[in-house]
């Protein structure tokens, strides 16, 4: 499948949303990808079910804080300079890359590597949503290593990484991308084919599109775009999405820390609701409580969108005065396994509270 | 020239001295050597005229804060890491390693390297003594490039850093060292034998020996080992020397601060001093002042000695209440010039005084 120009529209609208607040603002993404297309460059996709087994994948993505990117715009090379590092250090060419994160702009990253390269994109990704680190990633739950590594910045100064596990992969690199900046472009989790198919979540790029797509329609129909978006995810992996609160945001703290985005939204409910939703964040929404009762929490997506109109709101996008809708949906199973939630369930973010489907949560 | 236990505890001495406060407590490293000398290994120095031009020397060394050195201690396998890393990087085989700082632990990395590889060691190195940053090499102020550099920690974790000058090296790397704990081992500024011969400050080990073997022997003769010592120097590159202070220490502040020891010292002095001497540190003691004025400053050697034992004192060791004397020495022409001066003059550690020999601080 080849992408066209509405196709990245709708990928990043849709990426915004499956971000969960993180993973950048896709609006740079995509205005890459675009240049790529204009240029006559293509951007094709590939099922994972087509990938040979003995394919060379190499996943290509941004590393940092999103909030450092709306000031600290990239070349456009770094993630191509990585991938090629790795393929050095490794003695064989990569046939493929690919997203380890489905939100904002990491959706977009890999497109424009592979647009680049000529290099076709595997529709999927190693996270479903956005994480805020490294080892969260399904490929690492199932047996892939993060490392070698590499991290490039817009200068041409490149690390690699070669960790004896994926935290601490994670731990090193990031104190690189810090002091690149704040936002640096890596390749990691290199594997074959066979891999991919084994511990990727499927068939995510797709995803986004549909979802941006979904929006768009019932918005130039005059269709509730909220309604549209519930009719469509039960038919997709991520089958279970619900309203959880609407209001308006009356508090945003935000801070730049250790190379995260943290911050916490309070939102004062219109109509029905008693008490206030507060949302805690690092680079992604992590959990969602209303007078301190459990209403979503991470894994499950905590999607915060603009009331009037439908726009998934990232993060740094956040505003005192915004009318708000939020949505929690359900992810794939593959994401909620012990092992899973192991890397990135709830207590990996410090929280104390366990897991609970968002299906059990609103029964 | 192969060296035994006694030169091992002369080079410990010296290395202290030649460190300025800085490099780390030689102590630990001597015992690291030690160990490979009772197994019968050999530590085998060679004069950096014997070099052949087409030697291939990795220079291998520790990085981080003294201050941690004293609970972290090395396992001794990690500077042989890193330069096995970089020379499967490189896809060439070390045939020398050498110190690229003469001052403390540095001092005695590479020997435990050279006998547990069987490779030579180089008699010299790149400072000339200790500095706190990794740009500061002759090596560098002459046209070797740091990069590729290898970063390893006890755990077998590894960083390969390639950046695009010394100074991008230093930062990206520290950001490493300060994650693995505060401190790495690192092999780093690879070269040929006649980029040694003609960057290097040489014969720099059999210095730091000599100048141990001097203060050792006074004492054991019962002359006065600073005479001794201030007798000795004018003999080497090292040619001028002087007592710039005596007293008591009143006052210390530390720090362990970016990866670095920070600090100040406060010495009152006995006899005719009308003023207190005040000296700064980033790792390695910058510059002295007394009642304001500067009594010797960076890159020339400020080296505080106990003023009972005659030993030096590094920077981790200094206490309240030490009666200390204070010597400064002039460094070789080579860490003189305009180039080396733009590298590791005063400017490059935030002093506003200019650069002054200390020959005609003292004139």
């Amino acid at each position: 499948m080849k992408l066209n120009s509405q196709d990245l529209a709708d990928l990043a609208v849709g990426a915004a949303f499956l971000g969960t607040g993180g993973g950048g603002d896709p609006y740079i993404g995509r205005q890459m990808v675009q240049l790529c297309l204009d240029e006559g460059l293509s951007v094709e996709l590939v099922d994972p079910d087509d990938l040979d087994d003995d394919a060379f994948v190499i996943p290509t993505a941004m590393m940092g804080a999103p909030t450092v990117l709306v000031e600290k715009l990239p070349s456009g090379l770094e993630a191509i300079h990585s991938l090629q590092r790795l393929e050095k250090r490794i003695g064989r060419k990569a046939t493929h890359t690919m997203p380890i994160e489905i939100g904002g702009i990491n959706s977009t990253i890999p497109l424009l590597v592979g647009a680049r390269l000529g290099l076709p994109i595997v529709d999927g990704d190693g996270m479903g949503r956005a994480f805020p680190e490294l080892q969260m990633e399904t490929f690492g739950v199932y047996g892939v290593s993060g490392s070698p590594m590499a991290v490039s910045n817009e200068w041409g100064d490149c690390a690699l990484i070669e960790a004896t596990d994926n935290k601490m992969m994670e731990w090193l690199s990031r104190g690189v991308a810090i002091r690149m900046g704040g936002a640096a472009y890596i390749a990691e989790y290199s594997m074959s084919g066979a891999d991919v198919k084994r511990t990727a979540v499927p068939r995510t790029l797709t995803l986004a599109i549909q979802v941006g797509r979904v929006l768009r329609e019932a918005k130039a129909q005059h269709v509730n775009p909220f309604e549209a978006l519930l009719g469509f995810l039960p038919t997709t992996l991520y089958s279970y999405a619900t309203i959880i609160y609407t209001g308006k945001i009356t508090d945003m703290q935000r801070e730049t820390k250790n190379g995260f985005s943290i911050g916490r939204a309070r939102i004062e409910g219109s109509g029905a609701y008693d008490n206030v939703m507060e949302i805690e964040i690092q680079n992604e929404n992590l959990i969602a409580r209303v007078g301190g009762v459990v209403k979503a929490i991470v894994p499950d997506l905590i999607c915060i969108m603009d009331s009037e109109t439908a726009e998934p709101i990232t993060t740094e996008g956040l505003r005192y005065g915004q009318r708000v809708t939020v949505i929690s949906v359900s992810v794939p199973e593959i994401m909620r396994s012990p092992e899973a939630l192991a890397v990135f369930g709830p207590a990996c973010f410090g929280l104390d509270e366990p897991y609970t489907r968002i299906e059990d949560l609103t029964a």
